[in-house]
């Protein structure tokens, strides 16, 4: 494990020294890079080989030099799809607290520890805060959320089993991201906002890593990220950056990068079209994909940058194409994919509907997380009733088809 | 992969050919074990090195010969406990559809496939269902599902979004297979039910592969099982005594087994307890570990018989110790356990207690799948109320502790 030559901002470029715990630039606000002396990582260290560690830390040659805490997230699968031979799912889902967030908050709590914070505090539209709670209660830290009200309901779940301090906030994971900046002085938090401190990135990057590695070292033609925050998009594009400079990867055919976002929140999609550096936040924010339900990104300037210079687009899909796409994946490859996860296949179907795509291009689509996080809003969005309530003569009577589901027979 | 020889009764020892689809013996309708010639397979392979499949399949030695209907079962990590430091528990949460379950079935429908069968049946406590549905799914076979109408709603889903057709049923599992039973010829259903056909089996044998493998090809001191249905167990040491023949491990110091059950509903800890040789119906089975609730299992006396051998045990926890141990394991380790998992770490403390077990002692402990499927019963357990049941002014005017959970501010 190398040690942290300095943290340089994305925005202006300064450096600042990682000796002690750094939120965003001192300077200018802009998020932190952490940046390692890569001459000496390539001197000191080789890809990885087939064997070794099955979790994100056997990138450890390009992750800081701490004890990590670990659940044994990343590692995860890279599902060859039934249908397109070409595409490839990268199964977040298998992560520990069943999410891609796993793997920032993984490497972020173990620098937390490392640094000796007590208190963390997070926004989060749901899976970060089930991921913070679970790495802070490994490392015994405390942890504070902030969730929207209607965040889904394993999410709240897990903050309150896991032993954490949670607050639903009336309004969205903006709304709790001000409370989080306002008390967190007073309080003794250290803020963990999605890129306003460095090591989430680190954490994410190794989806990068994992991708390549997982297609024998070779890059695909493109990346559909489904893009709330964009850490993962921003981590990546990070990963392949360095794999360059190591020469773990052959330099100049970097895949296209697709942020995937909701037509009720699509901030970053809006401002692509509109050909502007950053983004406006978007009102009335409303989508079943939860995750995506992030009106203004911290890091929007960063994301609409790596999908230009990738050559990628940016494409919001209606909460109904997502559910179309959803129960698609589901009855036609066993798939239960995240609604975030379904917006990135739905746009899947898009781009090589509009021929942006070809079906020969090999494409990874990221599956952030378990379908089974979102159980009451699939199906609501479904129209699938509990079955307590299900129970009506009537009802009972014939077999019935869900209007969208399989075939239920009530007995 | 090697030829079935055939496959061998698992009560009276007659051999039937796997030429075509069998259930139990037709001699004496016992569970079949599928045989191999390991002479063979010990002469055209080795057991497997590090890298290769990162799933079951990487196993295929000692697998039918089939092409896999496959979603990355399997290979799931070991984790080491935070406190603990000989207690691994293997996170089988990480498996398709969130539990073990997919293991079995993986191999089941690869076989069904195989055979041209069309429509599959089978009764379930809730994951068995979810994972038949999803890998008929990605197979195109036709999917029957009879589940208890008070399941985790997550398995109802699943079966509904996956294509199934899902059949709830105001009873235990134990109805709902007599249900599977009594149609399955007039509707031309293969019975797939737990231990009535020899390859759910199959696939949950490579647990006992893979603990063994990631243990350096060394046996643990004892291996922790939730026992509903019983077939990990069963597959488990089946797959011990195949490595031994194959010398893929040293013979003679194979782990105590410790099946485990909830008090509200333990047949086989009651036979264990009484010396009997089979289980009797238990009656009024009730707990919120879902996956537990099998009040008479087909396999009893297999589980009895290898639970003896091994010099294990039988135990059976309450709900309130089952729960406990849920939370203690969230708040201080970050895992989530299902129910059914929190029964084996509570067996744990339990036996370290009674001093059948030393901290010394080298245990594996299966949480067999992810917590987030049991989200109503877990917070139900708790006492954790939806948050829009949450909302009346006298609940926001102070913090509160919920009774069992962590803090909760209301805002």
């Amino acid at each position: 494990m190398p040690a942290i030559a300095s943290l340089e901002c994305s925005r202006c470029h300064q450096h600042v020294s990682a000796d002690l715990p750094q939120t965003v630039c001192p300077h200018c606000a802009g998020s932190l890079y952490v940046r390692y002396d890569l001459d000496e990582v390539k001197k000191n260290s080789t890809r990885p080989t087939p064997g070794g560690l099955q979790n994100m830390w056997r990138y450890s040659a390009v992750l800081p030099d701490v004890e990590p805490v670990t659940l044994g997230e990343g590692w995860t699968p890279m599902l060859r799809s039934q249908r397109y031979p070409q595409l490839y799912v990268k199964e977040e889902a298998t992560n520990p607290t069943g999410a891609f967030k796993a793997r920032g908050m993984s490497a972020a709590v173990s620098m937390a520890r490392h640094y000796g914070l007590k208190k963390l505090a997070a926004p989060s539209a749901g899976n970060a805060a089930g991921a913070l709670a679970a790495y802070a209660a490994a490392a015994g830290i405390e942890a504070h959320l902030f969730m929207p009200r209607d965040v889904p309901f394993a999410n709240y779940l897990e903050g309150v089993a896991y032993g954490a301090h949670v607050t639903l906030v009336d309004g969205l994971i903006s709304d709790c991201g001000r409370m989080v900046a306002e008390r967190k002085d007073a309080e003794g938090w250290f803020d963990i906002s999605t890129l306003k401190e460095p090591f989430r990135v680190e954490g994410k990057k190794t989806m990068g890593y994992e991708l390549v590695e997982q297609l024998g070292w070779e890059y695909p033609d493109a990346v559909f990220y489904p893009t709330g925050g964009g850490v993962g998009l921003i981590g990546m594009w990070k990963a392949f950056e360095e794999m360059e400079a190591l020469g773990w990867v052959k330099p100049g055919k970097r895949p296209k990068m697709i942020a995937v976002q909701a037509s009720g929140c699509a901030p970053v999609a809006r401002a692509y079209r509109e050909g502007a550096a950053v983004s406006k936040m978007f009102e009335n924010a409303s989508t079943f994909a939860a995750g995506l339900r992030v009106p203004k990104p911290y890091g929007d300037y960063i994301i609409l940058d790596v999908v230009k210079e990738s050559g990628g687009t940016v494409i919001d899909l209606s909460d109904e194409a997502i559910l179309d796409s959803l129960l698609d994946w589901a009855r036609n490859e066993g798939l239960l994919l995240c609604p975030e996860g379904a917006a990135a296949t739905a746009a899947y179907d898009h781009l090589i509907k509009t021929g942006f795509l070809k079906p020969s291009d090999r494409v990874v689509l990221f599956n952030t997380g378990s379908g089974l996080k979102y159980v009451d809003m699939i199906a609501e969005a479904m129209g699938l009733k509990r079955p307590a309530e299900n129970e009506s003569p009537e009802e009972k009577k014939y077999p019935e088809r869900s209007p969208v589901g399989g075939i239920i027979t009530p007995v």
